[in-house]
């Protein structure tokens, strides 16, 4: 597991191909990159497209799902692009989008800094080839998401976009997220290929990784046929990419303003079937750093109240000079529930149709320091348990 | 409008970077570009996943969709891709996946067969730089949709995918469609980039292109705003990029028989909200060739269900042996309602929520030979209805 950090980097080998723009415009000419973004204020469903220059994301994991992220972050013209992965290109990873077959053995990061700077000079990028698992990597995955940024005035990143394949790496961001009290979105998509989900984690406000066993899209297939010792998982460049569309259109509703932001989105792709639900957070968290996020979330409330009532008053009085806008659901619905911070941990059944449990507890987790071993995740009576609600659902 | 025929050309820029392979394996080795593929067959959900190398597929549109969706299927091993395009890569494409910069001015089919050349060279391209709305172009179109193949044995395609972003276009699409009895799948995306819909058409079964006036996603964005003479459409490459993942999945489903193919599935963006429905042919189509396949459909009645009768009765006998299988349910649904050819052409009020009209009516349209005008489009009485339909929708 190689520890290699290439910050900023351009590779000669991915030299643009155009030069750098200055400011985005938007002329309706064909040498424009950006006119049928910039389109999307004329069209009213952006207000200020521009920003999204000014907003940096981290991508963990830059395989099936986040390489496809990653470019169409590139092409909409992000400001700042974090990659983060330890693996090499080989050619078995042919069958999903992105890399390309003379790119077999360059590591994931090089090989997408290489193809995204072709793509958008204008996008800063920052390649972290290292395993975030590690104890070291996860003291850089850290101090990268929190360092200033030669980019931009503020510090950090806007949002984390995880897009890792195993539970063990997806602890770990929530771990690092929850210490830094960092937005992030998670994704995923199932060993037999056909089904998928994006979810939406804010510390402190929404369950965390670690509240509740994660949710997984049930695909109909029988999962007895999965997860054998040494099988390898299937992959689709279909589901991969639909899972990558989802994912980073909900992160530009998130940094954009537009829209409603999707809490968990699942997609089962033999039935084209898209559950959604919300999962607040449990109180009785094993992280100890996603309890400290709700203490402090409670405590903030009557602030938040405030300005959300300040900001609907403002769009109030200003709604006629501008027909044409989207209230951003998001932002302003907080002022409903959240005193109430019940857990769906414990009250399985009420999952909607469609979603179950991929992992029976997730309380035995401690921490990137001390990973969980595959023993405590195979315990086999919690297995059984979770085989005989698959076998339930698939017979359903 | 350049016509212009390049069949089977590899051009060598896109010099293929690793070597063809002869038969798809599944063995589980870095070098195997297959082999998450075939795992789909170990996990139970595809029973001959090598078959994808028979099948012939017609991309017509090589923009922000199709292009996604010929990447798509090169990685999955298509046996054959027909690619159909008039347009030059643009700076102003690059907001969307697949083009790269440096292949601005090369024709969108000469670029996409430089870059899937090079991604797989085991898949067989043809690419038809022409204008399908042109007579010339048509009889071309037609041709090349029947002709005989170097590939394989069959004469013709087995599925096309519409991926052009105009009513004209799509009409001729239907058009040949409906003469051929071809089945086929459009696909499109509205012009504020937020919503968008995948639809199968099999001539005679379901409703044509000009059996009702095409159906599209309300966005919730004020349609006022949209259509001004001279505005360019906006476009983002995450819905493109979910619409071409729904898009060839649908036609995995379709040609390795697994899942439920979908009749209509819509996109809409920013509620994440995803509309399904069926329609049926209508009797009283202007299309006489749809007219005629809906004649043959219901004659053959007899014989399908005979068929469908005899597969029943074999798979259930084979139950036993194979536990791990998947009912596809669009082969042997075909029993139930067929003898009801109701349309819902003059009942706009069943449509689900949030799918509206995209034009008052299709029947204007004469075929590719005389094109509808713009100003039978335009109709400013049926505009005025469908502008009061989208207003209530979008108040709603």
């Amino acid at each position: 597991m190689r520890e290699r950090l290439v910050a900023m980097m351009n590779p000669a080998a991915g030299a643009a191909s155009r030069s750098k723009i200055k400011d985005m415009s938007a002329e309706v000419v064909d040498n424009n990159p950006y006119s049928r973004l910039m389109a999307l204020q004329r069209m009213g469903v952006v207000e200020n497209y521009e920003r999204i220059r000014d907003y940096s994301v981290a991508i963990v994991g830059i395989g099936g799902v986040g390489s496809v992220a990653a470019e169409m972050l590139t092409r909409c013209g992000i400001g700042r692009l974090l990659l983060y992965d330890y693996d090499t290109v080989e050619l078995a990873n042919m069958n999903r989008l992105f890399f390309r077959p003379e790119q077999v053995g360059m590591t994931k990061t090089d090989a997408a800094v290489q193809t995204l700077s072709g793509i958008n000079p204008d996008v800063v990028l920052e390649s972290y080839s290292l395993n975030i698992t590690t104890v070291k990597g996860f003291e850089t995955f850290l101090a990268s998401l929190k360092a200033q940024s030669s980019h931009e005035r503020s510090t950090g990143v806007n949002l984390v976009l995880s897009c890792v394949d195993n539970y063990e790496a997806r602890m770990v961001v929530n771990q690092a997220c929850n210490e830094l009290g960092q937005t992030w979105m998670e994704s995923g998509v199932s060993e037999d290929a056909v089904s998928g989900h994006i979810q939406l984690l804010v510390p402190g406000e929404t369950a965390c990784f670690a509240c509740a066993p994660p949710l997984v899209v049930a695909s109909g297939v029988d999962e007895r046929t999965l997860k054998r010792e040494g099988v390898c998982a299937a992959s689709l460049p279909t589901t991969m990419g639909v899972v990558a569309g989802l994912l980073v259109q909900n992160a530009l509703k998130y940094l954009l303003n537009f829209g409603q932001v999707s809490r968990y989105l699942g997609y089962n792709s033999l039935k084209d079937y898209f559950p959604a639900m919300e999962m607040r957070p449990n109180p009785q968290c094993s992280n100890p750093a996603c309890v400290l996020r709700q203490k402090e979330y409670m405590e903030s409330k009557p602030a938040r109240d405030a300005a959300a009532k300040t900001k609907m008053e403002a769009e109030a009085s200003t709604e006629n000079e501008c027909p044409v806008h989207l209230d951003n659901e998001w932002n302003i619905s907080v002022v409903d529930d959240e005193t109430e911070t019940s857990s769906i941990r414990n009250t399985p059944d009420i999952l909607p149709e469609g979603l179950v449990r991929e992992l029976p507890d997730a309380d035995s987790y401690a921490g990137p320091a001390a990973p969980v071993s595959s023993s405590a995740i195979d315990d086999d009576d919690d297995l059984e348990e979770l085989q005989r609600q698959l076998d339930a659902l698939n017979a359903s």
